[in-house]
């Protein structure tokens, strides 16, 4: 494809230990997420959502994020970046005292969708968000805008929507913003055509893409996102999460899938595949269920290799 | 993708019937195929790969072929092509007298592969695609070139390769030619390279590509091949069948991911989404282990219709 010019990197944010946990029932003992999230923080990525500060009755699971974060400063502080997923200011407030390198602070594009998982309009959102703000100190923030392409009950999101939304993040300030294909309905023209607007008004800003593979559509609306020099993508090892509209259906692109994919078509990712596949099929033995190409694939690129060498 | 030219229009050749059914060790009664069969061949496909005339002691599942083209002809003839694929001169003989629009002529490209699928060089299944053509009369002949982009055994296949057993299958006539991704693990890259190769020689000739999903790659591979121009696609409803290679991978490419992915792109199909989604879902209750975002999801567009309505 050399009429495309794709990026020459991608940066990939492991977003499992969030975004994959908390969809899992049964709760992972903290020393066993703990196992986990050191494995994905070895395999050569260079930011991780670790965990979120949100109501322990909303999400049990995710009740031991102040000790998650604590284990993981203690041992990857300056080599992998932490994130903290905040659904408002009281979970800022209690991830600050936990200190990650930034906070995520999420709501959706969508009123009905917003109202739905906040119970706040998006106006409501945004003056929460300038109260987060105001209390972050030297802490990074990110703000990740869910329902920025279809939403379950508005159907599909108007790139102005989404734009108007993007004005006013802006003007609050942040270092970072995701544009979430929450449920993982969109489909490439959708994609590029909220992006392609989104580009036109902000040139080089380096948005993240948070892609979902419930319809199957994640790499090829990864690709659509890089023709227009897109680079920064969530993903979760093992596939792990999901769309709570569509139980059953597959969740985040899989890690280990978006990085064959990424550095077969030549966009260096810096994350070691093969121990990315081991760790998706060691969360498969442990008894979580996996949604991934390649760690279901016997064969995976090892032994691939292995066999066009033999 | 304003920039993208892609097709108005694509063909789908359903291929669940023989590659979908013949990886299912518990024979399937006859009766329950045609059921299937019949189902299929009602959502609005034009074309579709009825079952393979192969040894029975090499797959057991196939060994009703006669009886299921047979049933096929007498309610379908005139409404659905009907194809049967054959691994050579024997079975283009079993598949003469069960009168198929079409006969499917299989080899693969790369040498290991084809010697350990079918016993023969590339040399001596070109000698016999010969013979095959002398006796099949007015039945129309598709050769299918497996391994065209990549080889479990002799890893990437060169594009030179494939432009070679190209030439010589067009020597000896063919009214239609598939190029398949067999194992699945091709890139959008490679797919580009080869099939852009493929074009500057066969500029508008109706190639049908037969793409797996085994590491998630098949709609990016589809994307790759319809900024070429190419429109012609196997996918299997359900996502049945795979790659012996790897068990427990993705399978082929499911009609109604293919489908969905497609409509949504303003490709046009002539096939019905929700009743393909339906089958899929009779298939996994019948106990077929399926593939397939769609189906799996309990966000299809029917479900999400009804909630962005209400």
């Amino acid at each position: 494809m050399k009429d495309i010019k794709f990026p020459e990197t991608a940066v990939i944010r492991e977003v499992c230990p969030r975004d994959g946990f908390q969809n899992v029932k049964k709760f992972i003992p903290t020393e066993d997420k703990v196992k986990f999230i050191d494995e994905l923080a070895s395999t050569g990525v260079s930011i991780m959502e670790v965990t979120s500060f949100v109501s322990p009755k909303a999400i049990p699971q995710l009740a031991d994020a102040a000790e998650v974060m604590a284990e993981f400063n203690k041992k990857w502080n300056g080599k992998v970046e932490s994130v903290a997923l905040v659904p408002n200011l009281r979970g800022a407030e209690n991830a600050l005292k936990a200190e990650p390198d930034w906070l995520n602070f999420v709501f959706s594009a969508s009123e009905a969708h917003n109202m739905a998982n906040t119970r706040r309009t998006v106006e409501q959102s945004l003056e929460e968000l300038k109260k987060v703000e105001e209390i972050r100190g030297n802490t990074k923030l990110c703000v990740s805008i869910a329902t920025a392409f279809e939403c379950p009950f508005d159907g599909a999101v108007e790139p102005e929507k989404v734009l108007k939304v993007l004005e006013a993040v802006f003007e609050t300030g942040a270092d970072g913003v995701t544009l979430a294909d929450t449920i993982g309905t969109a489909d490439p023209s959708e994609v590029d055509r909220t992006l392609s607007k989104v580009r036109d008004i902000y040139s080089d800003y380096p948005f993240f893409l948070h892609l979902h593979d419930t319809h199957g559509m994640a790499l090829v609306n990864m690709m659509a996102a890089m023709r227009l020099g897109f680079n920064s993508f969530d993903s979760a090892t093992g596939g792990l999460g999901g769309c709570p509209f569509a139980p059953g259906a597959a969740g985040n692109a899989a890690t280990e899938d978006v990085v064959n994919f990424l550095e077969r078509i030549g966009v260096k990712t810096g994350i070691d595949l093969l121990k990315t596949v081991k760790i998706a099929r060691e969360m498969e033995t442990y008894g979580l269920k996996i949604m991934s190409h390649l760690a279901s694939s016997s064969i995976g690129r090892e032994e691939k290799e292995t066999c066009s060498q033999g």
